[in-house]
């Protein structure tokens, strides 16, 4: 393991952490907030600890796997624990856990909260707080739209790029060209959406905060009520659609901005994700409509922004989930489930490994018939290797074997198992709140020890799971072939 | 498809079953029972309807995978549908859909009723219920031992003889030999048990209710509290023992016979499974002893007697589930879910499906640190191929997808998800009524149509998904390779 580069990279990472922070003292000096201070001395602290990690002599640059895996795990886990130091510092939580839980849940993604009084907390630590979100979603879009296909991780193999090349040493550079794609449409399309909620009558601010959370697909919240309290449906829509897009893989706009509208549109799973979110609406939406919760253009609003904010795992809300009927929030855990597309900022188990799964259930029932045929799993006309079929469903098994194992770890907090499940489920997933549970235990109810285990939860559920069990799998296994 | 074979097959279905109700319809004359002239009307009318179909002429009398399907999945349903036939007449049940249910529930060893007071019952449809477990206990030995191993369905072909040989036209003189074996060592022990809680004061016709509920792993109950209502420890060690034995893979059985003892022990899903129920005994003991449950010894024998009616999806108790701590019952959900052995009379997904499974997430933690490297999953020193490996996890996604929508489908009676998931998965792993979950609305409160359909998921779930979907699959999707 080369240790140089992997503590010269996380310097880098604390360094550029200490000036994405900028925004949010400005905004706490402009606001004369009590988060000045806070800001300045972790601004401060990790400039200094990541210019010494930057120094460290590097005789080898290469970037092996093991050294991707240990920079992305570690560099997660450094800059949620930088970057909860502001939320102590400004006593906005009580522990420091708190806050590296509520900053993991933001650089996750996740977007659950353990502070209470959000609309009393300082501006300033709100907007770091929310922009952790965007980062968060910047992060994971190259982590797995450039690194993971490289690295084979749970079967994103198949958006390998066409020319395979060889792995050790070579990371870096083809990570750098895809990244700089994806900065662009992230950035245009975060502009368009703060523009378009200003448009509609939001303030600056708050049409910056929300544009995070939709866009890193997190979810955190400033207002009691979610977006519910913006009483506009043109807001719900420009937010929904927007949440839509942002759990769309980020390769078809690279197809799009290409003119390679043909293949864009015929990728299967941009066709399904897409497909689900419209089945999805219209059952929601009728099931609403029949049990008298609405007229039918509120009732499919409604159902839009709700699947929308539920397959992409942000968690919005505009209405009081708990009072909807059981169907619909059957189908709101089933989009939580299935998250959105690989190589969006969504979490889940994402729509092409539910794809695939489907595809291989249907070979299974053909083989019952034609037992000795080979029938290739293909997707988009190309056929996909055992190896990936193998990730994809050993990720699917490894998500629920983490599901069951992390509620019964909760469980022994003396909660029921729907708490329980709930809050791991929410982890796992980058969703946070299951809303359309019912009425569940804050989060900031639960035992420090809960939180730090639903912070390795969130990392394990952003991360791709493979990217952290990697890190802690212990020594004789690795050893085993 | 040979349509002649499988209706000759049917008739001698119908014949046989006609026979099985004599020792019912015994008891109804002996207990001079409203449940006699019931008896005698279905004997006589499915011995005669068996009669015919049995005279069908026969050209052909090969039996290929299709047909075997056909037959195992017609076979299990036309059983129900006259063995449902004493019940309803005798008015033990209001509506035929009713009666229907009850004796699928019979069949499939799921053990979950819709009848009220079922201590005023006659006595000769009690009997004729539970030895529906003891018939579909039966049934399953040899359709899991001796067919889907030849069929190859959701990875069975594991358990395939040493000699492959042809499929086509081979089934049947295979199957008896297999068969034969079972009979014999499913008698000895159904005798013995009887014997050993004979010898514990319990009376002859509840030592036979109790054994058949046990030897097939069904858990239909005559008293209000379970086994519970036999106070007495000897009784729950004995039934917990041979719930026990009955979700061991019976293949074990036959090697001990044999004297394999060595090659016996050494089996990994046998291993597997006792060391679950041992951990789950330990784990839930000191869970239950430091909750102040009762004494140490107590709480590990309620543990035990718990974990085994759990994993092989009895579902007998002798405590009031309810009040256990949440920890418990979330392992318990495990272990249902994990289910018992392949080829045992138990549901559930099957210890050695979710033993490969772990496996294969190994593998692919491993593959992070090897990524050339090439290792071959092995059971019992015997490498599994692709092929099956593909078959368990289609299995196991397909178990997952059939609970999500039968969920949402039943969900739709207007009840809460807590509910209808737990209706679902007690259907499909043929447990029964989840008591760990809580107080669950009764399954006698359900629709006619929520009856027929979670009567259509324990048949899914007891013919091991595939047989059934293989019935309804598409005629265009056959076609498609």
């Amino acid at each position: 393991m080369n240790y140089g580069i992997i503590g010269r990279v996380l310097g880098m990472i604390l360094i550029i952490e200490s000036i994405l922070m900028s925004p949010s003292l400005f905004i706490s000096v402009y606001t004369r907030g009590e988060d000045q201070f806070p800001f300045i001395i972790t601004m401060f602290i990790i400039f200094v600890i990541g210019g010494i990690l930057y120094k460290i002599k590097v005789k080898d640059s290469s970037v092996n796997t093991r050294e991707a895996l240990a920079i992305v795990a570690l560099g997660w886990i450094i800059l949620s624990l930088a970057g909860a130091l502001p939320l102590y510092l400004s006593k906005v939580t009580e522990t420091y856990i708190d806050a590296f839980f509520e900053i993991v849940a933001g650089f996750t993604t996740t977007g659950v909260s353990v502070i209470s009084n959000i609309e009393q907390a300082p501006l300033g630590i709100l907007f770091w707080r929310s922009f952790t979100h965007w980062i968060g979603g910047m992060g994971i879009l190259v982590f797995t739209v450039a690194l993971l296909p490289i690295l084979g991780i749970g079967g994103f193999q198949i958006f390998k790029a066409e020319s395979p090349g060889p792995i050790a040493g070579k990371v870096v550079p083809r990570i750098r060209d895809t990244a700089m794609i994806l900065y662009i449409t992230y950035f245009i399309m975060t502009i368009a959406q703060i523009l378009l909620l200003i448009f509609g009558g939001m303030g600056v601010y708050e049409a910056f905060i929300h544009t995070f959370a939709t866009m890193g697909t997190g979810g955190f919240e400033i207002r009691e009520g979610s977006v519910g309290f913006y009483n506009i449906n043109y807001i719900h829509l420009v937010i929904a659609i927007f949440m839509t897009l942002s759990g769309v893989n980020f390769s078809i706009y690279y197809l799009i901005y290409k003119r390679k509208f043909k293949e864009a549109f015929l990728n299967e799973e941009f066709r399904l994700y897409l497909g689900i979110i419209i089945m999805a609406t219209i059952v929601i939406g009728l099931n609403l409509y029949f049990t008298n919760y609405a007229s039918i253009g509120y009732s499919i609003k409604d159902a839009f922004f709700q699947a929308s904010a539920t397959i992409t795992t942000t968690g919005y809300s505009t209405a009081d989930l708990k009072l909807w009927p059981s169907f619909s929030r059957g189908i709101l855990t089933l989009l939580m489930l299935i998250g959105g597309s690989a190589g969006s900022t969504a979490g889940g188990i994402k729509v092409i490994r539910i794809l695939i799964m489907f595809k291989l259930i249907k070979r299974e029932v053909l083989k019952l018939f034609h037992p000795r045929a080979i029938i290739p799993i293909k997707i988009n006309n190309r056929a996909i290797s055992n190896e990936v079929v193998a990730g994809i469903y050993s990720f699917i098994a490894l998500y629920f074997v983490i599901f069951i194992f992390g509620t019964l770890i909760i469980s022994l907090e003396g909660i029921d198992l729907i708490n329980a499940g709930s809050a791991t489920i929410g982890a796992i997933s980058n969703l946070g709140n299951l809303k359309f549970v019912g009425s569940l235990r804050s989060l900031s109810e639960y035992s420090q020890f809960s939180k730090l285990f639903l912070s390795f939860l969130m990392l394990l559920g952003r991360l791709e799971l493979f990217t952290i069990i990697a890190l802690i799998v212990p020594k004789n296994w690795r050893r085993v072939v």
